[in-house]
């Protein structure tokens, strides 16, 4: 397969995820209350310098705030970034696609959570992205089956994904100055530049596992009652996920440093959020 | 004067403000309704280092969340930061000094703000600090008369200082990502060092404007009714509040970057906070 079939192989199922994923999340809200169900609302940009996407957003009666975003963007480095970014040093151009989910259901007893997969190309090319968990009220089963089915993804394609793959999530989604984690935990990998079929596999496979899992954790306590105390418990823990985005997020960080969409990116910020 | 007791002028002016501007707020609380007036919670704390602070909280009727701080720490830069700090390069001991306040109103009628005043010891020594405004609604008279205040304050002791330190905020709060202002601006300066007691004084004479100047806007709107729309409008504003300072404000960075007090840190961010 030649570098520009496999960009677009890359780039469709990217797409096609996107559709699956928002088909998947408006059958969650259909079968919650199936009069007038909400339904995702897509915007399409354009990258100057090259490219663009698709922000969608759900603003629904389970998910609060549902945004999955899929963007396919090319160009040159700035100078200041080229020695940051693989294979950028000698040749400043790059190419890019991917999709990008954060999910803030209304129900403290649902979990957020994130989603990217994505496909980087300069003088290297390779995969990178992960899923990871934020509960606002602890549960174990969820929790449990979460990283089970992260596992299970991983375990098909290499036996030392998932303990490396976890334990980067556990690194990487880490508020320093908090001492704690966003969430749970799942899984985070980048550079993964082996053999081109494999790794578009295994990223498939993360893709599918996030699919089989979250929808059920949400069936899972959609319709259970909460407390005023559990929502505003979650507005605060809202607020680490922010403290973690603005401060942390490599993506979000370089996202607006290199005049990224600024919609799309912040688009994963919580809808109604609180600090003490 | 020598300087243990311009250090201690100083901390024991900052302490003295603070009091000053507790009580403010608490008479407009009382004002605004009589029937059990909402008070400042105060809450000490230790710096493991050296030296500690007050944070004080009300969470009121008319202010939503007001945070006024004090602290005076002391101890050493590390490695990292002597070569970023004015006369820490070749001693990297330091004592610092300062009042910090945010306020963010419950009606989006009344303005939020900032004021922060600090005085600051390395080899050298020099006060900085400064105060800005950030209304959710704009208000011409408002934004006329807050900045005539800071104006007055500034021409008593140079006629330079307002345009330069009026420049300064402008530039300081400046949210880069989205090309646009925090608020309306006001006046920043840091590393004043010339004459102290003149230093001092023009130190003094910008908590002495705030301290004229805020109230008044508050009484001058917060009897009045806002609509939904405003709320929302003003929870979305905030957000904007919180993306300037976890992205780009200096002390709320070096703060968490070097181990400060969180939740005093932190005290500047809203209660309520909404993203579309």
């Amino acid at each position: 397969m030649n570098d520009e079939t496999k960009k677009q192989e890359a780039a469709r199922w990217f797409e096609a995820l996107r559709d699956r994923i928002c088909a998947a999340l408006e059958a969650i809200e259909a079968e919650f209350d199936p009069q007038e169900p909400p339904r995702f609302a897509r915007k399409p940009w354009q990258r100057e310098g090259g490219g663009g996407g698709t922000m969608g957003i759900l603003k629904g009666r389970v998910f609060e705030k549902a945004g999955v975003n899929v963007s396919t963007v090319w160009g040159e480095f700035s100078p200041e970034f080229r020695a940051q970014i693989p294979g950028a040093d000698s040749d400043p151009r790059f190419w890019a696609s991917g999709i990008s989910l954060v999910i803030h259901p209304r129900s403290p007893l649902v979990p957020a959570v994130h989603m990217n997969t994505r496909y980087l190309v300069t003088t290297k090319t390779w995969f990178g992205g992960g899923s990871d968990l934020t509960p606002m009220v602890p549960d174990e089963a969820d929790t449990r089956d979460f990283h089970a089915a992260l596992e299970a993804a991983c375990v098909k394609h290499d036996p030392t994904y998932y303990p490396r793959f976890k334990k980067w999530c556990d690194e990487y989604f880490f508020i320093k100055h908090r001492n704690e984690t966003r969430g749970v935990g799942g899984i985070f990998f980048d550079y993964l530049d082996g053999d081109w079929e494999k790794d578009f596999a295994f990223t498939r496979d993360v893709g599918e596992a996030f699919l089989a899992i979250y929808p059920a954790l949400v069936r899972r306590h959609m319709r259970e009652t909460w407390t005023d105390e559990q929502r505003q418990h979650q507005r605060m823990r809202r607020g680490r996920y922010v403290e973690f985005n603005l401060i942390y997020d490599r993506g979000t960080l370089f996202g607006l440093k290199t005049g990224g969409n600024v919609e799309a990116i912040l688009m994963s910020l919580p809808p109604d959020v609180s600090w003490p």
